[in-house]
């Protein structure tokens, strides 16, 4: 057991990794449409950036992380979301003092949660995601729930939904707050241990708990949208003004919260909802947090972004039974019997992937037919033979598989040939 | 100081990820050609799978892992190496059952290592690696190491030293590890502490030792060389001569161990010899581990590999002044002021990415001039123009960067135009 991978963990296998290798090139092609470009910060940061950075009254931060000492002392976390480590390198980098602004940046990234391992819900996971640090422009909200839709729709899928709500900006989160401890307080006894401490860390989430979700409290709870200030109003109204006018379709709904606190404005997810894709819907989640690159230290600077899990997109991709193209081909394959020859087939090799050919021969010391075998498994296009006869005369037999043609070629001509079939069509 | 990033790591950000965009580009297309497909495995494993595959008694096990115990008290820690994870994964996933064999991986996984950082030392640090699972054909050693002195090549790094060494079988290395005990043992009192262990545990590995590298016996001691049995001798002598058939020039350094307990056969490494490189002169390392696979409860498996600092390759390209490709460059940059041309800026935008054109546009209510300021500094090819005029028209203003060139043209004619002139060449 031991000698298994760790529990919510998993291997991405060459069967499997060419899914991975398509999505994640579909999206950086994407990404740099849009003028994204890439940032990598390390797996790990001082636990303090997720305790300030994500909150710490949050599942997350209290329940979810992987923390521990290094053995020079510091407590350090893996990377439990992709937005605090952005941030603080945002912070650290000085990336704020570029005349560019905003910096808009995506990654790539593995997470790591520790919770109980189910369908769509690993200890280690992938990401990828999106900040926009430096503007406070609704159309950047807009931009960024387009690229999220852009990606799942470029890909194929169609049963997607997009819901949407404000969290107003700090005045407006403020009344709300005050608003949800006067609605829950008289019924503070009724509710979970969790959620009696959140009524005093954090009302808001309570609205996301799922042991008390039929409390009826809940459905008469104070919706946020009544609370927004002027601004907000206007701020939440130019956003879905710019959606409109982009044909994206979307709901609004008060009681999306999200997870993490540092939320404020715009929050979305993107849902599946294609038959049996399972309990856990949400494909991406985001939001504005225009306060955590201050909690880091540098100036007051609007940001949003989202995180979109990619081991969720494929479960999707695959619930809409959509499949990836597969060009899983091989140019050419070398077979070669005999310590003569074999030496020969090396070279030969050799000297094609020099040459840009993609060429693989066999390993094993098989015999001729099951190297031809070799050959079909791995779909190559063209066989070289090169036998005892064709050592002697400096020839190279080329059989190419879809047709079964079979020609003698000298050795010189080879290149060229090979070059003039696999780029030229035929 | 714990709003950094942890010490011993950075983050890569925009503008020097392109350099490792290109580099890791590169050597996925040599490996495509190389047939080489691509693993991921978890970036934790249980501990055991290091002591195990890595050995006990090496300074990586010993030293340098970040070791830790998660919420459900499993001992993990965070991958120092390649090897032993995708070693792990061929047993677990049973790869060895497959009809394909050999198994030929490549992966790219950051590493951690708690040393003390310096120029071409991180704690946490990325790297290429291959492992080929299943044959025992010294075809396979030289093609292994032939992949590697390709990535550097095609880089254009020109500065390089390949030495190999035989650590021998089994029988080879047991014949050897006792003449080095013989040889060391009257010195023993002369030798550092960490020796005096290590002549018990793993002899071999004084002779890395950096401590007692003067001392007189080193230069005296019993090479493995000649210690090889026959067997031996022949596989070695077979790696040589493909290698030299490829043209792939070598030294042979008998001193050469690797710090890991799980080679034997080829052992190699690749050196920078550029000027002003610095200290640490080692590219990338590997060799053969034919005892692994069954250390982790698989069949008897021969298998061989190595691992390419990604870090020490960009500095290398560095120290030899290699230029990185920029291709940093902007489609179109749409400026508009006002609020109703920047509504319909954001419809033009996202039109023009829904038809493949990379576009972007300011989202700081910048005036005209800092927004075509922007669009320089953006590189952008072409800056469209939304003003009142364009907008009451219908039309929009192209203005060509390299040419000042600058055109009226009706909204409907805009994308084919783009298109032509984006793909077209002019």
């Amino acid at each position: 057991m031991a000698m298994n991978a760790p529990r919510g963990t998993v291997d991405i296998l060459p069967k499997d990794v060419k899914a991975w290798q398509y999505v994640e090139d579909q999206i950086k092609e994407i990404c740099n449409r849009y003028h994204y470009s890439e940032i990598r910060t390390p797996v790990f940061e001082h636990t303090e950036v997720y305790q300030r950075g994500v909150g710490d009254t949050t599942d997350i931060v209290q329940k979810e992380m992987y923390t521990f000492e290094d053995r020079g002392g510091r407590s350090l976390t893996l990377r439990p979301e992709g937005t605090a480590g952005v941030a603080r390198a945002y912070v650290q980098n000085k990336l704020y003092g570029e005349a560019s602004q905003p910096v808009k940046l995506y990654y790539f990234a593995e997470m790591f949660r520790y919770e109980r391992p189910q369908k769509g819900r690993m200890r280690q996971l992938n990401q990828f995601g999106v900040e926009v640090l430096g503007s406070a422009d609704p159309a950047v909200d807009a931009e960024v729930i387009d690229l999220a839709m852009t990606v799942y729709r470029s890909l194929g899928l169609t049963s997607l939904k997009l819901i949407i709500n404000s969290l107003g900006d700090k005045e407006s989160r403020a009344d709300h707050r005050q608003a949800l401890i006067d609605h829950f307080t008289p019924h503070k006894e009724e509710l979970c241990a969790d959620c009696q401490v959140r009524l005093e860390q954090n009302p808001l989430r309570v609205l996301d708990c799922k042991k008390d979700r039929e409390h009826p409290a809940m459905s008469s709870s104070p919706s946020i949208l009544d609370y927004l200030n002027d601004e907000s109003k206007i701020y939440f109204e130019d956003v879905k003004a710019y959606l409109d006018s982009m044909g994206i379709e979307y709901v609004v709904d008060p009681t999306l919260v999200r997870g993490l606190d540092y939320y404020n404005h715009t929050a979305f997810e993107i849902m599946s909802d294609a038959e049996g894709f399972g309990a856990i819907t949400t494909l991406a989640g985001g939001g504005r947090y225009n306060g955590m690159v201050e909690e880091f230290g540098g100036p007051s600077t609007p940001a949003i972004g989202f995180g979109m899990g990619l081991e969720r997109l494929l479960m999707a991709l695959d619930a809409e039974g959509i499949e990836i193209p597969d060009d899983d081909e091989l140019d050419c394959y070398v077979v070669a019997v005999g310590k003569e020859p074999e030496q020969a087939a090396v070279r030969l090799v050799h000297e094609l992937r020099t040459n840009g050919i993609q060429v693989d021969k066999d390993y094993q010391q098989r015999k001729m037919k099951a190297q031809l075998k070799a050959a079909d498994r791995y779909r190559a296009k063209y066989v070289l033979i090169l036998g005892e006869d064709e050592l002697s005369q400096g020839t190279v037999t080329v059989k190419e598989m879809a047709t079964g043609e079979q020609k003698v070629l000298p050795k010189e001509e080879l290149l060229e040939t090979l070059h003039g079939k696999l780029t030229g069509g035929k």
